[in-house]
């Protein structure tokens, strides 16, 4: 799918997307041309399809996508942390906190997907899952196994969805049952891992490697230097956690007494680097804020994760006034949702509770919460000059979104096509807070990847 | 449709209900008949058709409906606190907060439902969307004008949804477009209101009238004792909001300078009865609960709104833990959904905010949560004795909940019937979690009261 050939394409009618932070743009009559290679050839707002077809007389052959019933496109949205291979446990955490939940519900599942088999159905359902919520991108744990993660990214290969994929590194505080055996092991079955992924797809153009050590408690500091070798070495992004609950970061502080702070235990081992995308960060100091800053690391914000698991509100208002790049994360099964739309209002709340102490100001609006879940989340992966809003130059990752209609009289006998209505009197500002206070994946009706078609729903028309 | 004549029925599979706060009973194997009245004639566990049948000779005739696709049975859903009115308003909030609110969206869009047409549509739209949401009982509040209130309860009799329907009282501090012109219009028009809903349905087995002083900023002492008179005189229910946020605390107690409290307002003013319902309750003083105790009166605790309009964390252990009667309310258009499932995540998320300071005693479990959208709720509306679980006496007011289930493979070809991934090893109790954490209406395939269909979903193959 990923290789597969596309035509010209035309898409007609309004669009969404961040100009900056605090800035969405409605459009509501685009014309947005994509030639072979999924890149965006032009984007006319105001025009129409004749307007374009005078304008650029070599679209007049090109194909047609039109958006449906109180429709618009809008970008792919961004994961920028989640683990493909806890989705089985979505929903399932009791009363746990981080370290009590790992143990309970995560390893015993995640070691389980040393089979093939059961890996194919897990990672097939999950990226079958992000994709049908508008998810063009995805970074992804994956698990210890080679091979399994592997067949994670031949999956997400073929189903032509962008993705990082991380094995999962882990070799102390980890049961005996699942972990690394020594720094060597962990060192090459990740360097394993990132040599399939490179050959399967050598420009990197859907899937990359991730180097991924699961967290400063499961990794020595002789574990952690080594993958800021294997960095330097292959030039691979990094994933990791930090900070994200008290227990946490105390554990971190006894287990590395010598370091400054959890941050200063990456940076330490060339780990903090531009390229490093760290989760979480719900309790960083004002240091760890600054060290980030300087190393220009990136973080994902994973609200629902950290509600449900009763880790804390970030402080994501501070983050981003300090300078640093921050996009959301579903951080499933901490997470219990792989819905970024979800994950977009959950930051929203977050950010309420921080106001009710904070003051008004660490509130996040409807427009900020999509900068972070497009833009926000392009930087975080590195892909801002691909992917992200709708510019000449950038390749067409989109979302059809489709709202429905509320029929004269109100009855609907029940049977309703998505969650959203729209009575018809309603302003495109009103239309688009609609769907990010009450849509879901019903109101994605189409997803497209650098052109590529990737998933559609029923009701989609074309 | 209320009064539709019904078949004897055996309900055949899997329920779960609350028998108590915090025990949830799963029971895999049931079997329940229900009469042709709707009332639950026997409940039998770890039973089969065939044994049921020869103890229970005069039910071998009887319809049989078995649950579908790793379902269930549920009790129905009950919603005490929501505005129908406001519900073309979800999702379109900013960042405002409650009074602000009210002025910029609220307000506007309630005045306009003095046209019987547009309240035909909005309110035959938001009972569909509260019945496909499995919610079988729901307190709803409409508006100042009669004729409509009163087309809300024709619906709500003529869809078979239990109803409290009120028409709202506001006498002061509203808009002049929007407001009761003096005290005696404001009892004249509820009189009025009661009377017809009390025509339509005499013994109240569907719809019944509740008193509704809009909140005490807008009504006056006057008003607000003429209401309480009211009550006194019909026996009718009452619910108003009360302590939902800071500035309205303030504006009351600037309004009522020689009341103790906000409670104390109303019990002043004789409404704080057995029959009444507080909606909100986020910030009652010690007094105030020990007083609400006293009177017997009941709190709807609506966190989405809450959270939503930044009103604060309402202390729902510390209200249980003093004895009071709590069940759960969307609060539509605070809250941005008709949902008592979402209602129930949005529960115990809000009590994972005060479990951050105040410990972990402060947390719901996924078992509370159900019980206060069940049971609490049962009580909050006067209806213990009818709904809220499934025992001999009680009528059926149910959903039948199907999970759907994770083909082998994982490849879904991006179809999915609901939103939650069932692969098969999980307990009964892992189950019930993820539909509670990621479950949606797609997932209520059917819905009774009183034994009645009165929704269904194109996958309920009956």
């Amino acid at each position: 799918m990923a290789s597969a050939t596309i035509s010209k394409t035309i898409y007609l009618g309004p669009f969404v997307h961040s100009f900056s932070l605090t800035n969405l743009e409605i459009c509501g009559k685009g014309v947005i041309g994509v030639d072979e290679k999924g890149v965006i050839r032009f984007v006319e707002r105001d025009s129409s399809l004749e307007d374009v077809h005078s304008k650029h007389d070599e679209w007049k052959e090109a194909e047609i996508v039109k958006t449906q019933d109180n429709g618009f496109f809008f970008p792919g949205f961004i994961d920028t942390h989640t683990h493909a291979s806890q989705h089985p446990n979505t929903g399932i955490f009791g009363k746990t906190t981080l370290l009590s939940w790992l143990e309970t519900y995560t390893f015993p599942l995640e070691s389980s997907l040393s089979s093939l088999s059961k890996a194919q159905t897990v990672y097939s359902n999950f990226v079958s899952r992000t994709l049908s919520h508008g998810t063009t991108t995805c970074a992804y744990y994956a698990t210890t196994h080679v091979p399994t993660t592997n067949l994670l990214a031949d999956i997400c290969l073929k189903r032509g969805q962008r993705a990082l994929i991380g094995r999962v590194c882990m070799n102390t505080m980890s049961p005996e049952y699942y972990r690394d055996q020594s720094v060597e092991d962990a060192v090459r079955d990740s360097k394993a891992s990132i040599d399939y992924i490179r050959s399967i797809d050598p420009d990197g153009s859907i899937v990359q490697p991730i180097i991924t050590p699961r967290f400063a408690p499961s990794c020595t500091a002789t574990c952690l230097s080594a993958l800021g070798a294997l960095h330097k070495e292959t030039n691979a992004h990094i994933q990791t956690h930090i900070s994200e609950n008290k227990p946490e970061i105390q554990l971190v502080q006894s287990l590395f007494p010598t370091s400054k702070s959890y941050a200063d235990v990456y940076d330490t081992a060339g780990l903090l680097t531009s390229k490093t995308i760290l989760a979480h960060a719900v309790h960083l100091t004002p240091d760890e804020i600054s060290l980030v800053k300087s190393r220009d690391s990136k973080i994902s914000h994973c609200p629902a994760s950290n509600t449900a698991l009763t880790s804390g509100c970030s402080p994501v208002r501070e983050l981003l006034n300090a300078g640093l790049t921050v996009g959301l994360g579903t951080d499933v099964s901490g997470g219990f949702s792989p819905s970024i739309l979800e994950e977009c209002r959950q930051a929203i709340w977050v950010s309420r509770f921080r106001a009710m102490n904070d003051g008004d100001e660490a509130k996040l609006s409807t427009a900020e919460a999509l900068y972070l879940a497009t833009r926000g989340g392009a930087q975080v992966v590195g892909l801002e000059d691909k992917v992200g809003g709708f510019e000449v130059g950038k390749e067409w990752d989109a979302q059809m979104i489709s709202l429905g209609e509320v029929k004269e009289g109100g009855e609907q006998e029940g049977k309703f096509e998505g969650p959203v209505d729209v009575f018809g009197w309603e302003s495109w500002e009103d239309r688009v807070n609609k769907w990010v206070y009450s849509g879901d994946d019903r109101n994605t009706l189409a997803v497209w990847v650098r052109g590529r078609l990737v998933h559609t729903t029923g009701r989609y028309q074309q």
